[in-house]
């Protein structure tokens, strides 16, 4: 089966409320989208997400009783470190996470949409850059821009990309997309309550690194 | 007192042994220098030398007794594994840990050496510059190379880095580089041991990332 499909996000309840439990363990599956770059390079990135996913399971652990909801552990941290929050713990750490799910969600949404550019259409550099400008970029100093640019020349081909999406599988373009697609309807979902969750309760920052 | 000279380097023994516990006392507190550097932009390198320690830390811990010098573990991991060595455990993650402390040692010599540009010398570009060729260079794909001119860009200001080095203290630029100057004579020592060690057991290798 596919990398995506065999951990597949969860439908929503209709309160929109991400369960935490269920999430860190779908989530925690993601880094190795990071390996079907290719290079080595993303392996550093692939360490900063997963610090992301281990601060947050820490603090689940510490009371799953009282964490169900993602936006419980939000919540219950903002009345623990009011004068530090939102940037510390957990919320730092998830709002963080959703930047680079956001960027996962762009970049196969535009490949998705069978978004190419004309002159090299087997290159995926145009989606990359798009997922870029809309999840990272805004956080990101000039000197971190510069590195970005620097590691786009490590982006993989898109046929391979399909094709290590889908591991194992000699999956044909149009399979692997509409595995892509399937996967993209929970996720989306998903990303798009957590950056809900911040908005309602004014944890987003917008310093960048 | 200062960063370096709190965590000073103990002496080689005759034999050029290096203590395993000492060592990791010693160098766990190195990451820190690249807090020195100043921009986030060097807190995901600062990981993957914590990585490279904590993985040493734990194959000592297995065995203390057994483990004594860290040329008991690289010789224990050759026995051990001897289809991968030395691309495995211990033996991988000091051979990358020991490039990065070689970085740091060339970095600190050539401020203390007085090398400068002369058009700008409260820059340390080609002292990093320097430090880059000689340590870590080689190992880095073209990609990796271009990401580090990109970083380069947020290396700090001699004053600001030498102040930095004597946190705290109102140190005068010459005794901070005295201080420089006393750091380097065991940290040296360790560093070149290592560097002989992976030579004399054949140990090195030289892919790049
Ligand atoms: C020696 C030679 C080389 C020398 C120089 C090398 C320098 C390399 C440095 C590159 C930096 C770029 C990526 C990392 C950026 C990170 O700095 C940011 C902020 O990181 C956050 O910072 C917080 C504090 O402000 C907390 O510590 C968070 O941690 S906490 O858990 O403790 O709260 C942490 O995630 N994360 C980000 O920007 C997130 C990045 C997600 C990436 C998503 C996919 C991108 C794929 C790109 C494909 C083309
Ligand atoms: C989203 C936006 C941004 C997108 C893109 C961001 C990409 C950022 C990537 C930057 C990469 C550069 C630095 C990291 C390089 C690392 O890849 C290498 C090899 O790393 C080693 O690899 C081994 C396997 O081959 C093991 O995993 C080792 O791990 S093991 O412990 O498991 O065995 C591991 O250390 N370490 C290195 O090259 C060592 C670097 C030491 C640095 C020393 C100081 C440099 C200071 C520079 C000052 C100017």
């Amino acid at each position: 089966m596919t990398l995506l499909l065999d951990n597949e996000f969860q439908p929503l309840p209709p309160d929109k409320a991400v369960d935490t439990k269920l999430f860190l363990e779908t989530v925690s599956h993601l880094p190795s989208f990071f390996d079907c770059l290719g290079s080595s390079v993303f392996g550093l990135i692939k360490s900063d997400v997963n610090g992301n996913i281990t601060k947050i399971k820490a603090v689940y652990l510490k009371d799953p009783q009282r964490y169900v909801t993602l936006q419980d552990i939000v919540e219950a941290e903002r009345e623990a470190h009011a004068a530090q929050w939102p940037k510390i713990g957990a919320t730092l750490a998830l709002m963080w996470l959703k930047r680079g799910l956001r960027f996962i969600q762009v970049l196969l949404q535009s490949l998705a949409d069978g978004e190419k550019d004309p002159n090299n259409p087997n290159l995926i550099k145009v989606n990359v850059i798009k997922a870029y400008e809309e999840a990272l970029k805004k956080y990101h100093g000039w000197v971190v821009q510069k590195i970005f640019s620097a590691a786009l020349c490590a982006a993989p081909y898109r046929s391979n990309f399909l094709k290590a999406l889908s591991k194992g599988e000699e999956a044909k373009e149009e399979d692997c997309l509409a595995n892509v697609r399937q996967f993209l309807v929970n996720y989306t979902a998903t990303v798009d309550a957590i950056y809900e969750m911040y908005t309602s309760l004014n944890a987003e920052l917008d310093y960048t690194v």
